[in-house]
């Protein structure tokens, strides 16, 4: 298997860490608008980096990219850029006549009059509305495959078909005890798309109502997060599986909750109040105009980098509650990375590692022939086990808890 | 007198106002870096602008600040600009034999080990340090006279000579109830500035420690600020008034407290975790380079235009306590601006009004020989008795409160 690998950043360099490690890739082109970044993230696989090549891309541009994939005869793209580059990338392979792979979906843009009562554009609304046009071309868009959304979705599919007779909610439920040492203030995962989604209207899903939208933060609860994380107080943010999981996976109620505690609350609300969140340039005195949470990222640090000053364990997974026999049942399945062993046995911070995870077990699985499909999927429109031993066979097994 | 205005801001627009309506003023030139801004200033005048032109200038070249000067024959310049542009309009008046007025001082620097605890370069050291040149070429640069630092240090000195024998303590206090029809969050004065004030370690004098700092938003404390704005919860900011009275007014200890209110302390102490509070550049994905301060700035509505949508009274004053006749005695010595009113009567906003009238009020006593001197003086150092009756007559009364 050929793969165009676009984006170099956190998440791309993990990538191609733990393709190298795996036969079923045949090449791997690391593709970034930064050529230095795809050249470093080649060369520090040294001795295993006989399969992997480095090229500049504009990830915007979406002729440059099939153009790309064409000549090096790619069978899929993955895509590890931030979601705003979905829609060229995701053109770019269809053109092409590869196989397309994500991890976040096409953005959402709010009803305009009911913001946080009905949804607008959805998550995923561009893509999936394209599903007839990739069935046609008889090549599969596997849309956010990474951890979350991703394995959280792959976790309900699996739920569904071996733990539950019937299902009232499928709660995906994030959290982590990651500090960074000398940073007052670092998040441990690109700003740019954590504004993206806790800012928006956050989206739930009830078989009676299909989505709808709420404020932000809204319904805080406290969840108990396995391996010695412990409870983190989440909240409801917008994101991919309440959009995916209803399509495949009968429940009454689907949710995502984010455990970021309420100092990043806090911080989030005050970026809202002032308007650093926005995306839209504003104009300087010199008539300089820049984007308000591109200059917000631009002053934290790059949460790649920070892996050798972070501690502590992330935590996804999906908590699953319904009948079984008869009986109540309430599950909780998860996927723990400690960043001290990602950080040991890669060289990737635990939450770049654990996105990053995903989609190469996908891609092993599409070039095995174990998944196949065409048209527009998530991650729960396949098989959930062979994805799950694969992933307990990558040295990274996930766990079940009873509730 | 003919005065050169530098700055075409809020202020400086309500200084050609204000200016407008007295007989001492011969000339002034508006002089802006955005020559538009200027010409708007002055085409406002209507009728009454005939003393007044417009001229584009860079405050930061202090060669052509000087050359104008002299091909405008000032007497005066007027520094209606940000505090970053002090340094060179003060060098260019001295160099063109001009007195100087600025409404704050040149900017500190944190103590580079103990910033919480000492001094580093303090505000007005880079002036006070060329007071001999100021003395020996006989001309007088008043720094700090807005309102506060300003008037506020007139009440002291005022305080000093009328209404005391001996004072333990002066605080300045600053409060207001303003709102902003429309706006979650806009706050009424230039957010660069406060910003500067408020993040910088606060500054505090004690008679038998000099001057120390301490950390931000320290000594929190309530004060009821008179004419209905009622209690606002003030704390420690660095401020002019601190590193002024001391010069010329005896007491044991100085302070300035300003009534930022919770939700705006939260607001700075959010946007310093980020980092941007910073001035010195980030550099964007694309390369371009921004200061984030000058980012917030942009984001948030220009405070002079926003007189319209306001509502409320902003206050300033000093709170003294000390001995008279040998009894304890304490005043708040103040002065209060209804929005509404210098709407109605200016068409400038209560905050920027408030800072722009107390310098014209000091030009006229300096066109009228009633204040002169040489050097750098604060406004403390002249008589405060002309000014305050000046203030009066000029339709904005002062008051006293006995505690």
């Amino acid at each position: 298997m050929r793969v165009l690998l676009v984006g170099a950043g956190g998440v791309g360099t993990a990538v191609t860490r733990i393709a190298a490690r795996r036969s079923f890739l045949g090449h791997m082109v690391v593709a970034d608008y930064d050529l230095s970044r795809a050249e470093a993230a080649v060369a520090a696989l040294g001795g295993s980096g006989g399969r992997f090549s480095a090229a500049r891309i504009d990830a915007s541009d979406r002729a440059a990219v099939t153009a790309l994939l064409e000549r090096e005869r790619c069978d899929v793209l993955l895509n590890a850029t931030d979601p705003r580059f979905v829609p060229p990338l995701f053109e770019a392979a269809l053109a092409a006549g590869a196989h397309y792979l994500d991890m976040a979906m096409s953005l959402s843009r709010p009803h305009p009059e009911r913001p946080y009562e009905e949804c607008g554009v959805k998550l995923g609304d561009a893509q999936f509305e394209r599903a007839a046009e990739w069935e046609k071309a008889g090549r599969l868009a596997l849309v956010g495959l990474g951890v979350e959304p991703g394995l959280s979705d792959v976790f309900a599919r699996y739920a569904a078909e071996e733990l539950f007779d019937s299902i009232e909610e499928i709660g995906v439920r994030d959290g982590a005890n990651l500090t960074v040492d000398g940073y007052d203030f670092a998040p441990s995962f690109s700003i740019w798309t954590t504004i993206e989604e806790c800012l928006n209207p956050p989206v739930v899903w009830e078989a009676d109502r299909g989505w709808f939208t709420t404020p932000p933060f809204s319904e805080p609860e406290v969840f108990d997060f396995p391996e010695g994380i412990g409870p983190v107080e989440c909240v409801n943010v917008e994101h991919e599986e309440v959009l995916l999981i209803p399509r495949w996976v009968d429940a009454r109620r689907v949710t995502f909750k984010y455990g970021l505690g309420e100092e990043f609350i806090r911080t989030l609300k005050e970026l809202h109040r002032v308007g650093l969140d926005r995306t839209e340039p504003v104009t300087l005195p010199d008539g300089t105009r820049v984007s308000p949470r591109d200059v917000v990222a631009a002053c934290l640090p790059d949460p790649a980098t920070l892996g050798d000053r972070m501690r502590g364990k992330t935590c996804a997974g999906t908590w699953v509650k319904g009948l079984k026999d008869g009986a109540p049942r309430e599950v909780y399945l998860y996927h723990v990375v400690d960043n001290e062993w990602s950080m040991r046995e890669y060289g990737s911070q635990a939450v770049v590692w654990q996105t990053a995870v995903n989609p190469v077990v996908a891609l092993e699985l599409l070039a095995t022939g174990v998944w196949s499909g065409s048209g527009v999927l998530g991650p729960e429109a396949l098989d959930p086990r062979p994805f799950l031993d694969l992933l307990t066979e990558y040295g990274s097994p996930w766990g079940l808890r009873e509730q």
